[in-house]
């Protein structure tokens, strides 16, 4: 049997009244729910300041970020990433913002990103559901 | 070579016309389709009394749980689910299905969802790709 | 550590200011990005003659092949497709192309489909997110 260790992290803590888990550390594959920017963008939108695309891309990964620590790992071990936008416009801040936070490690991610007509907030712009490996670095990639 | 074994359930009967398998077993990975509730939506829909998201929900789920039987696993085994409704306002009762459906456990897995513009039929108002493992047991997850 | 070494092929050429690698190869797993039928779709779009769903399917398909077969691969290795349509109408001429691209191998792949509000570009009718092991083969599958 391969274990599986529930992770838990402040970061991105899961909702008392959630039916999924956040993250589930299954073997050395970390196991990761679609992260979005809420609450931030939630407390953002009532504030009348609303999250836009690169703010919100940078809040989740900061939640991917925060998991695979709490795991024991770090962004290098990131080798997928889906993301949904609701608006396929938003794709270039999108990109801008996975390579600000991936900046100097050299090999990014696998990314697949297409349009959907919602998500589970209405001031969501993005979510993105994250493949990680503890076993793996993105940043010794053979690139060659 | 790992060896990938087609699994084949009554509960998740594969069409004659398919170009796709619903389900393969890659060493201890269920590799599944995404499943719907048809043809019960179909049947349900055509008597004027068509599912809704929560009865849809469990419609799927039963046949992931008959696919997972069929390779000799169970519930337990399954680790993420990525979930695609037709209407977001949908979300809370695919979760209350969700929670029904692996009552007890005490983990969930992971879990994605998203507001799609189309599934493959009218009546369907959710869709779900599950992932499943033979070799782990979330019931028996270190909640630590 | 599991190593991971980027995978490029002429027939999937990865864009110089794209954030994302098309194809790593972590251990025995190929992982791609989403495969769209770019800049093919572009450029029959730009002479009028559009590309349809069956051909933008052929198109991808082929990409992931050259991708497969740059790690050393074969189509054979190809477990699971994501498919994401941009009109749900074109499910059947999906699945024609699938059945063309994967003719006399006995087993298809496990495969989703949902219809999306936007691919990244407005001529693409559908893009493919494909799951593939090299250590896999599906035209010796246990069909049992």
């Amino acid at each position: 049997m391969t274990p599986v260790r529930r992770i838990r992290a402040a970061g991105a803590p899961d909702l008392p009244s959630a039916s999924w888990s956040n993250a589930l550390l299954v073997g050395q594959e970390l196991v990761m729910s679609g992260m979005t920017g809420h609450p931030a963008t939630r407390q953002a939108a009532e504030r009348g300041e609303p999250l836009d695309a690169h703010a919100q891309t940078l809040v989740v990964l900061g939640k991917v970020k925060a998991l695979l620590e709490a795991a024991g790992g770090h962004i290098g071990n990131i080798y997928k990433l889906n993301v949904y936008v609701t608006r396929i416009t938003d794709k270039d801040e999108v990109g801008r913002a996975r390579r600000d936070f991936f900046a100097g490690q050299g090999t990014f991610p696998a990314s697949t990103l297409v349009e959907v007509s919602g998500l589970v907030f209405p001031e969501l712009v993005v979510e993105i559901d994250a493949w990680a490996r503890l076993d793996i670095d993105l940043a010794n990639c053979d690139e060659a």
